[in-house]
């Protein structure tokens, strides 16, 4: 039987949601489902129940708080243990939809609970072998603590150059860990601040033959567990203030000759014998590589999601204040809501077409994701095992950009559209700004990762052009490619508007775009290696304007063609297509409305028409949409309690919510402690001039 | 003689600075001049020597510290009274250079000590008479301490809508202030949270005969300036905390029949006779109104100023970061600083021009200011005093979205081009956009006041086009719109890279831009008139691709012929013009580059050529540039303590001062209090299941 979703409270948003052109429980059923529909309101009636997870919006807390709290709530999820590994198993969907709910609470407490439980444990699980399993099981109780020690102070990006180091001693089969500086302290490991009781530190593995054998893992012990004190050897301390995600203690840690028994190295890659030979199991390393980018991937494809939840509260809060704020009207005596503004809904509601567009996209891409995990676990090594890994690699280190930047912007733009109310703690627009910051370089600075997308992209076009390979890819997103010629040759054609908001037509032109810009990065490229005859000054040289924008504009080609994908499906509910066919026009023709230049650089646009088109029927969807707006972002709300922004509560009470939460703040009514600084002593005007 | 300007600590940036094509000093003393420099560094010096203002980058502070430190701070700004009025007057620049520097250090005590003295003590003196002049002596020494009450909570950028009322009782000569109810509570206001003692407030004045003389301002004693506690009928208090500037105190405030004497009324633009009647001096509103406006403008011509002074900030540490980070390079055994990628220099060195293409906008714009207030000052009654003031208007009203802009993206891309080490607190890119962002807002809306900016475009031209007037203003921002219909028959014509990097080639392409956008915005709004028959409606159906462009493109020519007019300056010294020249064609270049595609689709560019060269002709003036980046910044850069980011000092020791912050931070090495909470009690898992 259905579950029964409750109605929200009546109040001034009432007027909105009555002008819906769909009913938002088919909406909410639709796009979660049943089972993470009720799954998610348990969780969030679990943490509001718990007077741990209670707080106040906009308050003020310290860092040492903060962090206390965070393990504090970290320690309670152990107890709830909301989600056992098979259950997991079973639906791995609802372990994303776990972390939503907890994310959409706080992401540092998320980072908490995931780095010691999934980065730590399942790196060990992957990288391992049987030996470890003690170490996956501790930290599945809280015996130990763990966290994952890869970047160090002087280098991130590029992992290789990292310089900690393993020397194998055979006298004691032990490692021994060293940092040669400080600039080569672990740096930036989350967990390890306070509470990480072990590390899996990535070091150069050396053996006693002074044979580098490149970056291996091992398991470290940096602090002993019955005290929390640093054990012997150990520099490990707390990096200090972040501009977000406080609540999550990132570290460092330096090493002076720590040993570590041999059998601490996670050996699924290579290992050293007693006496100190290097073994390896690897035979063919190009499938192998394949493998090892996919399974890079799922953090990369999470980042995405863990973004889209940001952009999302942003729009609940911007929508449904924009929705109950009033501000001029065409007659002095009545004001209207500010969502009525042609401005305002051009600035709010082509993100939330995103919204919608990235939710069905971070879903999909992640069950590609898993698709290629089961194949790992099944040990398929197949040539199309290694191929999805390969894709999958191209779509997260675009699909994260994506994700990221949309929701940072998003975001800023929610901020500003709430005028000076956004700037308010309480409106949490901050936090979401800061928490949401970090998704732009972690596992990669976006810019960078691009590259990743837009190499494996012309991987396939030099394939087709000096080797006549069929572009053919296992998810199908490159496919379109093999057409390229015939595609270059399309032009715009829409003349009305009518035609215009098809979702076809942008992704005609994008397809025209990806191709376009495809060819004339493999030009550039060439050009530029005629030119300065270095592959990597080369490659440096033909990112801006080339390489970036195509595996930008591929990436967003393949959000949209999902999201039409789902428009059209026979099992989307055909009271919810209207709608969604809105958003996925607006959402495609808002993305291309930013490459309208190259359109028409490359002739698919000429004239006036076509950018004219473009731009009205924006703003024609936006206009048809902002009766829908308040519906559609009520599908995407968690409770009240979660979402702690009383600008944007269910019941539309703005003003009232805002005012009880002043009212309620600290101190709020109470003179200052330091009242006596005004009173008394006044200062003598200029009376420190002389010390100028 | 010439006051010696100290070298740079010798270190890893000296590579660049060698490289540098022009000599950082000169061109410091260019932009400062002798006077400046040395108060510059007076007042850097003196912050830095005194205790009271210490500071750790990257600490966290508690918002009550906060208040509480920035209130003894501002305390002591009174002590050293760095300019006394009468410098002031002898200079106006040198109180920018002023507010410059102490903004620098924390905006928040620029707010705290401005607010006071200058906007509740010059709001008296400008809207008050000679009864009121014991408020501004007050606000003078300390012996009271005011604030500015306009907003409330359900009204902001309708001021006209403000529902606070003071009634005016003749049997005993008061006002009587109320608040119908807490949405009409005044929100927002800076000072009143905590320490002010008088407000301005803006009331709807009512005579006894119930006659509603639309909005006025009256002095409130809200505090006994004795004992800081609230006056009977007065509900004053905190607003608690908000995204970034928490040194300030804002606050709101309800008035419950609070009565005060008939003179607290500022009675410039109208009085209340003793028995109740209302009496106004003025005759010609127009003129009184293009006054006003201009009068409005001071606080938003300064915004900009604060928004490029933040960005300055964020460059220094962004460029020095990427001058002494090296990630990658063309052998594995060798890295290269992350400023020698193109993409990184894409990032960064076009906002660097715009920094230097705004430091000189932000300076004339203000001296046009100075200009008009000298008029206002000397009684200037005339049209041309009125039109001044008029376009003074148009600028700030889209200089500030300029400036704020501007400084709020370029605030994000420094912090994403500085990887993780960027995220730290102590980089203070955090600090940097949470500052910034109010300036968006604050003084209107940027959205909203481009509306100030284009109506005031389009009435030069409906002028011109219905009566044929000349179009000619005070400041010849407009002037060249006389000849739009010249200008729309150009087009674009460099056809080499050479060409394209003489800014005139930007210039051009700006003006017409402007003309193109004024004539469809005229036609748009025609059309949309016609359509709805509805003036309001109209207007804003206009905005989006319309007006609001036409508004930006303005303000960016106004900037970029400003700053083409300097480098070509006489007396602009030769050796500082080649590399003043690179900077403003790319700031040029650069900004056209985000209008494109209406370059194209109005036939300025057509065919592939224009949009490559333009985006050629980028690249190659970052690359260019990158030389000389490190000295750009030099010349930009406060002294360390006022910078106060690690990433970023003089002696671009990165590793090493980031590494000594790390280790003087805050129980940084020792356990946390809570480690018990670790250690002992381990949590049973799922032993909270049940309860789920």
């Amino acid at each position: 039987m259905d579950h029964e979703v409750a109605d929200f409270p009546s109040g001034p948003l009432d007027e909105y949601r009555k002008k819906a052109s769909f009913n938002w429980k088919d909406m909410l059923r639709f796009i979660d489902g049943e089972e993470i529909m009720q799954f998610k309101q348990r969780i969030f009636k679990t943490l509001e129940n718990d007077p741990l997870f209670a707080r106040q919006p906009g308050e003020d807390v310290a860092i040492e708080k903060k962090r206390e709290l965070t393990f504090l709530r970290a320690k309670q999820l152990f107890r709830y243990d909301f989600m056992t590994v098979e259950e997991a198993m079973a639906n791995p969907w609802k372990a994303v939809a776990l972390d939503d709910c907890l994310g959409m609470y706080d992401w540092a407490l998320v980072a908490k609970f995931f780095l010691n439980k999934g980065m730590f444990g399942a790196t060990i699980a992957n990288s391992g072998s049987s030996r470890h399993k003690k170490y996956v099981e501790s930290t599945q109780d809280m015996t130990t603590y763990g966290c994952f020690a890869l970047t160090e102070l002087s280098h991130g990006s590029n992992t290789r150059a990292m310089r900690t180091t393993a020397m194998y001693d055979p006298s004691t089969q032990e490692f021994v860990i060293s940092s040669p500086d400080f600039e080569a302290a672990k740096f930036w490991v989350g967990n390890l601040g306070k509470t990480a009781t072990h590390a899996v530190v990535f070091a150069q593995l050396f053996t006693p033959d002074q044979v580098c054998h490149g970056l291996h893992s091992f398991v470290v012990p940096v602090r002993d567990p019955k005290t929390l004190l640093a054990l012997p050897g150990v520099l490990v301390g707390d990096m200090g203030k972040k501009l977000g995600q406080n609540g999550l203690d990132n570290g460092f840690a330096m090493f002076h000759n720590v040993r570590i028994p041999r059998d601490n190295l996670l050996n699924r890659t290579g290992d050293v014998s007693p006496d100190g030979r290097y073994v390896t199991p690897f035979k063919d390393p190009n499938k192998r590589f394949g493998a090892t980018l996919g399974a890079l991937s799922g953090g990369r494809v999470y980042i995405s999601r863990m973004a889209l939840i940001n952009l999302k509260l942003a729009l609940i809060v911007a929508i449904r204040y924009s929705a109950t704020r009033r501000q001029f009207g065409p007659k002095d005596t009545e004001e209207v809501p500010v969502l009525e503004y042609q401005l305002q809904q051009w600035r709010l509601i082509p993100y939330l077409a995103a919204a919608y567009a990235l939710e069905n996209f971070t879903k999909s891409t992640f069950m590609n994701f898993v698709e290629f995990q089961i194949g790992q676990m099944m040990k398929d090594n197949s040539d199309r095992q290694a191929e999805i890994g390969r894709e999958i690699h191209a779509i997260g280190c675009s699909s994260k950009p994506l994700g990221s930047w949309t929701a940072q912007r998003g975001i800023q733009e929610c901020r500003e559209a709430c005028g000076g109310h956004g700037y308010l703690a309480m409106s949490r627009f901050g936090d979401l700004r800061d928490d949401n910051d970090p998704n732009c370089t972690y596992e990669g600075d976006n810019n960078v990762l691009l590259q990743q997308t837009s190499n494996y992209l012309l991987g396939w076009f030099r394939s087709k052009l000096h080797d006549g390979v069929r572009i053919e890819s296992p998810l199908h997103t490159v496919d379109f490619l093999d057409d390229f010629q015939q595609i270059l040759k399309s032009r715009f054609t829409a003349t009305t508007q009518n035609e215009c908001v098809d979702p076809e037509v942008p992704l005609a032109a994008y397809r025209w775009l990806v191709c376009f810009l495809l060819e004339e990065s493999q030009k550039r490229l060439e050009q530029e290696r005629a030119l300065v005859n270095n592959d990597f000054e080369a490659r440096n040289n033909s990112q801006v304007y080339y390489c970036r924008s195509l595996a930008i504009t591929f990436i967003e080609l393949n959000c949209l063609q999902r999201f039409h994908e789902l428009t059209s499906d026979k099992d989307t509910p055909p009271g919810l297509k209207p709608v969604l066919r809105k958003l996925c026009a607006l959402y495609g023709l808002w993305s291309l409305s930013s490459h309208m230049a190259t359109l028409y650089q490359g002739n698919y646009f000429s004239g006036r028409r076509p950018a004219e088109l473009v731009q009205m029927s924006i703003l024609t969807l936006c206009s048809q949409l902002k009766d829908d707006a308040v519906a559609l972002v009520d599908v995407l709300a968690p409770t009240d309690f979660i979402l702690n922004s009383p600008l944007a509560y269910a019941d539309g009470q703005l003003y009232k919510n805002m005012w009880s939460t002043v009212m309620q703040g600290s101190q709020v009514l109470e003179r200052p402690s330091w009242w006596k600084e005004f009173c008394s002593d006044k200062p003598a005007v200029g009376s420190l001039r002389a010390k100028l």
